[in-house]
């Protein structure tokens, strides 16, 4: 006798609503075992902690000339930026903020875009792409990263801040495809890197990794994030200060969140790759323009930083100074290379209770726990803001060390 | 005799610097002869032009209320948030808008981000993952199409606003699963669309798309981009408008750059999907926080648009108006579902060519070319803002009409 039935799994019941997210239950249910739950904690507009969590380096966020070009450009040109930046979303001031930035880092051109992370994926997904290699320290930050995935590009992570490695990848690479005859094109290549990495705050080994790129003809590509009013000259950033500004194989990213006390990103390079980035990077192209109000401020920010040079070194000098009082403490701090003071936790359980300590004390500080941290160990990230008092400096040393958990 | 030579490949030669970026000019060469180079025409502050290019939808990006919201809130908030969401960058400004956004779309929760694009990549990304299938429609914004990639789950495209071959890819699926029993997981599947796609203005059918997920047990993502402040009662989306608002099963992404005239981006959806992206979301978890004066403009163009529901209205008025004038001139277009208004073109090059006649007759108007359009037709893209007057209306249709190719 023939089945007339259809098969069951054509026939599919009504589903129960829930169970289409019933599944996020049992990763919360996992994440609150593990003690790895994250929530928000909005903070008022005037918070009586003393901030040593964010990213603002310079203290430029609260500064009254950021704020008020924030408040000029809205009124001046609107709240939002209306579009994309090919159809109505470039104004005059983003070319502004564009050629002054471009000019203050020593780069041919430069764009903005809606945030570091957008500006990230663009570098090096419009960069890489199916025929290219891309060398990528193990590292990097989750914008590159993310970067790398959608640039289709074959991707060789290296262990981190490691230029023989970076040249065995390279290398390796040229081997297999064989001997090339001069003249004749190979594989593009792109070697990837944090400027300074946001985690540890120690800083990539530039000179020696750019001349390992350029000795298999490959481009280099470095995140300026937590190096731009920092380091170099002045904040030129670590790619300046390591002379390799305006080359024609370099490329840098950059943030106008950090440093510069707004929101926002941006690509700097040979007039050719900017061109490039207009034409086929997708976070460029389909996305809407940074705001008005954000880019007054990243270029009220970027004049402050041209005209104080000396906030740069502020920066660094807070930074050394909190690793020596740690350290002398007998802490398992990491020495800073730039803003970024890190401080070894013994557990993230440890971690998070060190930095509810340190708030209870009145002292804001970052936590960072799997899987926030490429290594696994959970620490906290202190941020040495150049408009720190020596009072303020050493309070916040004291409180972190009365507050230190027993290893 | 042994051959003691290294091998050539192991001894690269140095590199002309300039080589690392010449495959760049090879592709500007072939964009140049396919007349597709993009180059950014910067606007000033008071532009002459009559507006149809934007997705100022609402005109609300130079209202004084959303000007003056974004200007108190850089003076009260900060030009920047200062870091993570998850470290200094969540202010009770943001969980404001958060709390007024989540109720005015009749959603349990939403989350703010620094842009639309961020959201969608969040979204997917963090609803997708290794285990799941993805059914994602073929005329997606490049945003979904992204968090699609970095989600790296099994991608199905099906073709565009096609209900049945959703259930198609889900059932091929479950078949290929084999018959589950009652009670037993299935591979978690999400059902991914625009609620109104950018290119030719045309509404999703998301009573359908909504029915054919829950047979098979599987969430339903829509973007409402152009959905929000257009569609649905009051301006609360085309999800609210089909009677998906806060069902436990459905997800929305929004913009705060298009209606809302500011910049940013949101999920909203059951707070068991809120608090996952929290916890999981890379481009919220490693993304600087969208800056206070965005956050302040979006609320003020929330709060004017649910004091004034008939601005909603109004861009439909418009849309249709604009259709029914240039239908009636002859000219290809396609019928609204929402405020964008589409208009074939017989080439690129005739595109661009009507867009810069157009401008020169004094009207800005969005031209989508490869490979900004998914079937690889060109267009106008005219977006009919709510603010406009009818006389303004008839000019505009007069240019769009006047300015025409032949076919």
């Amino acid at each position: 006798m023939p089945e007339t039935r259809p098969r069951k799994a054509r026939q599919p019941m009504p589903q129960d609503r829930d169970g289409a997210f019933a599944w996020i239950d049992a990763q919360r249910e996992r994440r609150d075992r593990a003690g790895l739950v994250r929530r928000l904690s909005p903070r008022p507009a005037d918070s009586p902690l003393l901030d040593l969590a964010s990213n603002d380096y310079l203290g430029l966020a609260r500064h009254p000339e950021a704020s008020a070009a924030a408040a000029a450009a809205a009124h001046r040109w609107g709240a939002g930026s209306t579009g994309s930046r090919l159809v109505t979303g470039s104004t005059e001031l983003h070319t502004t903020l564009e050629r002054e930035l471009a000019e203050f880092c020593g780069f041919e051109a430069a764009l903005v875009f809606s945030s570091g992370y957008a500006a990230n994926l663009a570098a090096v997904s419009a960069l890489g792409g199916r025929d290219a290699l891309v060398v990528s320290d193990a590292d990097n930050h989750a914008s590159l990263i993310d970067g790398c995935r959608l640039s289709r590009a074959e991707i060789a992570v290296v262990p981190h801040a490691d230029p023989d490695a970076v040249g065995k990848a390279l290398d390796a690479d040229e081997a297999d495809a064989g001997a090339t005859k001069e003249g004749e094109a190979r594989r593009r290549a792109l070697v990837v890197s944090d400027a300074v990495f946001s985690v540890d705050g120690d800083a990539a080994p530039l000179a020696a990794l750019a001349a390992v790129a350029r000795r298999y003809g490959a481009a280099l590509v470095v995140d300026e994030a937590h190096g731009l009013g920092v380091l170099g000259e002045g904040g030129r950033g670590a790619v300046h200060g390591a002379g390799l500004a305006g080359a024609p194989d370099v490329v840098v990213t950059a943030t106008l969140s950090k440093s510069l006390g707004s929101q926002g990103g941006a690509v700097l390079g040979p007039a050719r790759v900017i061109e490039h980035l207009v034409n086929s990077a997708r976070t460029f192209i389909f996305d809407t323009g940074l705001n008005p109000a954000a880019v007054g401020a990243a270029l009220a920010g970027l004049r402050l930083l041209r005209r104080e040079p000396e906030r740069a070194a502020r920066v660094r000098t807070v930074a050394m100074g909190l690793y020596g009082r740690l350290t002398a403490a007998g802490l398992a701090a990491v020495r800073p290379d730039a803003s970024v003071v890190s401080v070894r936790a013994p557990s993230p359980e440890k971690a998070v209770r060190w930095a509810a300590d340190c708030r209870a004390a009145g002292l804001m500080v970052g936590c960072f726990r799997p899987p926030s941290v490429p290594d696994g160990v959970s620490r906290l990230r202190l941020t040495a803001r150049g408009d720190l008092t020596e009072d303020q400096i050493e309070e916040a040393a004291d409180v972190i060390v009365r507050t230190a958990p027993a290893a």
